[in-house]
């Protein structure tokens, strides 16, 4: 079967283990004799997969006890909502740090149902690096402060020792494309969301990772499927979940744990990124668009300059087995995204094929 | 590989065909080169499939041309508060008719953000038939009329001639349970709603068919994603759709039309029903729950009035290769789903063994 080097920002790969193991089930999951899509959520079979999911999440993000573990539908974008509709409760205050398109997004949502202030933004340089922030500018009696962990579009990240600290005011991440990638503290958030496809499984189900004081607050006017307290009272079993795409998420739990878990997955994904953006910096032809200190390990956009010269190399890497390789066109050029799945022979494929098509166009 | 007959009431059974073509595309979609988890939902290979889907659904409801079709996630629970949250405009009042635990689940979630209205009910005789309504006592001038038409738990339903009739006020229905097994008159209904995952596909993927006029009155503190409008002007694209769930949708639409469409599942699942109705009725041990002219031909409830043989009967079909017989809890005794997926040999099947089961325990 051909399989191409699939730099999608997201949904984006996954380990081709996982899909063989899938395909292997499709019609009878184990001695189940059905197919995981076709089980009640309400069986033992899927209360297995849906705690073995939960328990391997936790292990994996090292999350303490005193958080729950929720796997809901609506995507990040629901997320948007449901932190302001449940987490503003005594100020309705929030901070927001815009860092790109998606920090953007949940701040506009937020700032629909409460006191909403960005404390800080790159947009002055197209969202190229990570503002420097100092604590002395929150708003200390804020209900949340919210940042986007990784930008996906802009290609820039907050490291885990720069993710700023907020005291008591519960730290709200948005994850959605570097979950997994790298070692976050999750005892420094209040919340964690992310959507699964990227480095998890399909689209259709996100994790949220939420302190337990954080459940119970939410707005009167909340519809109850964007209360976390449901999900969390039904153990993300208020009504049917998504039970497939939580079924591809404990494969790729346990991919990643038979992978040396998420330092594992930091370890090589370090080595990913740094070849590639080693190479960039070093070639005349390609630029990287994000400050080197605030690069993300996941996303990685470069440009020639030359919007024919983008183009021709969007289209001549197709040619090569090489998919979704333009830039958003907020940034333009190029974008690898190159998810936890992507392995070092598809960098090295990728570093090649920019090689030769320097040579060619140089 | 084994496979059981699954009497699941959702999640449930599909057609095998559909797992059998999944299966072998879950590495690679045609010449792709990656999974359909994999495709970014911007590509024009996904792009090919959400418009396959759409179209074959368009097709198969016979919905008209003014009436936007949606692929949403959360659930028809989510739809509880986007009818309300969407359709309440003028007056803000909506009638229901309570014939289910969904149903007034669905009334109780209107009720929190508008004057919601009980038309009729049957709860008193623990919801065992449709009420007989008049259309006199509907609120003429309600911004909605709210039916279950087919009711999952107690095995009830509004037969296509049984729709009461609303005049100009926009009748929305949850056919969550009934989707595509019969012919329904869309234009009779504002609004269907419908999840995936009884008739269509996996959990994790709603349906929405909605009258072009109701789009784009949703109350100023409705969430972004519980926006019809937005879904629809961005044809189910706002955010990452469940690809992969629509993708199944998809191969089920193709294998309901090369069955002849719904009017050829209408066919064969009055067929199955009849057939399992007339044996229960002419046996001395088992007895249906609903009143024969409402009944299901989806879910099929019956007892045998002894807690003790109810128990014996579902622990002895499993071992007889059935799965999921026993009854909700809130009927008790046993529960047969047979979806379009289930095939007349499941419905044999069972009844050999309920007549081998009343013999022993005559
Ligand atoms: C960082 C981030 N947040 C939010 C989203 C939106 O996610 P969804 O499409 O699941 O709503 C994305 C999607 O790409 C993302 O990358
Ligand atoms: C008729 C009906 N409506 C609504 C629901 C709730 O659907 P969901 O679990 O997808 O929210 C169900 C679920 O079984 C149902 O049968
Ligand atoms: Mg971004
Ligand atoms: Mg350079
Ligand atoms: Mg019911
Ligand atoms: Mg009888």
């Amino acid at each position: 079967m051909k399989r191409v080097y699939n730099f999608s920002a997201g949904p984006s790969c996954l380990p081709l283990e996982v899909l063989e193991k899938a395909g292997s089930e499709m019609v009878s999951y184990g001695d189940a004799g059905m197919s995981v899509m076709e089980m009640s959520h309400r069986s033992s079979y899927f209360d297995d997969i849906l705690q073995a999911a939960k328990s391997l999440y936790r292990e994996l993000m090292n999350v303490p006890d005193n958080y729950e573990i929720l796997f809901l539908q609506g995507g990040a974008s629901t997320q948007f909502a449901m932190v302001p509709l449940n987490l503003y409760s005594k100020t309705n205050k929030a901070d927001f740090m815009i860092t790109g398109s998606w920090a953007k997004k949940a701040y506009q949502e937020s700032a629909r149902y409460g006191e909403a202030k960005v404390i800080a933004s790159s947009q002055d340089k197209n969202f190229s690096y990570i503002p420097k922030v100092d604590p002395k500018d929150f708003t200390p009696d804020a209900d949340f402060f919210h940042i986007c962990v990784n930008n996906t579009i802009y290609g820039s990240r907050f490291t885990p020792e720069n993710i700023p600290d907020t005291g008591n005011v519960p730290l709200v991440g948005d994850m959605s494309s570097n979950i997994l990638s790298e070692v976050y503290d999750v005892s420094k958030f209040g919340l964690i969301y992310a959507g699964a496809q990227k480095n998890m499984g399909p689209a259709g189900v996100t994790t949220v990772i939420i302190r337990k004081d954080l459940l119970g607050h939410a707005k009167d006017f909340t519809p109850t499927m964007l209360d976390y307290k449901i999900h969390a009272d039904n153990d993300s079993c208020y009504n049917t979940p998504p039970c497939y795409s939580i079924y591809i998420c404990k494969l790729v739990f346990e991919w990643v744990k038979a992978n040396g878990g998420v330092a594992g997955m930091e370890a090589v994904n370090k080595e990913k990124a740094q070849k590639l953006y080693d190479f960039i910096d070093n070639s005349k032809l390609y630029k990287g668009t994000v400050v080197p200190e605030d690069r993300s390990l996941m996303n990685v956009p470069f440009i020639t300059g030359s919007d024919e010269l983008d183009a021709l190399f969007v289209k001549e890497s197709k040619k090569a087995g090489m998919e979704n390789l333009k830039g958003h066109r907020s940034v333009g050029g190029m974008r690898a995204s190159i998810y936890n799945a992507m392995p070092m022979a598809g960098i090295d494929t990728l570093i090649d094929f920019m090689q030769k098509f320097e040579k060619e166009n140089a």
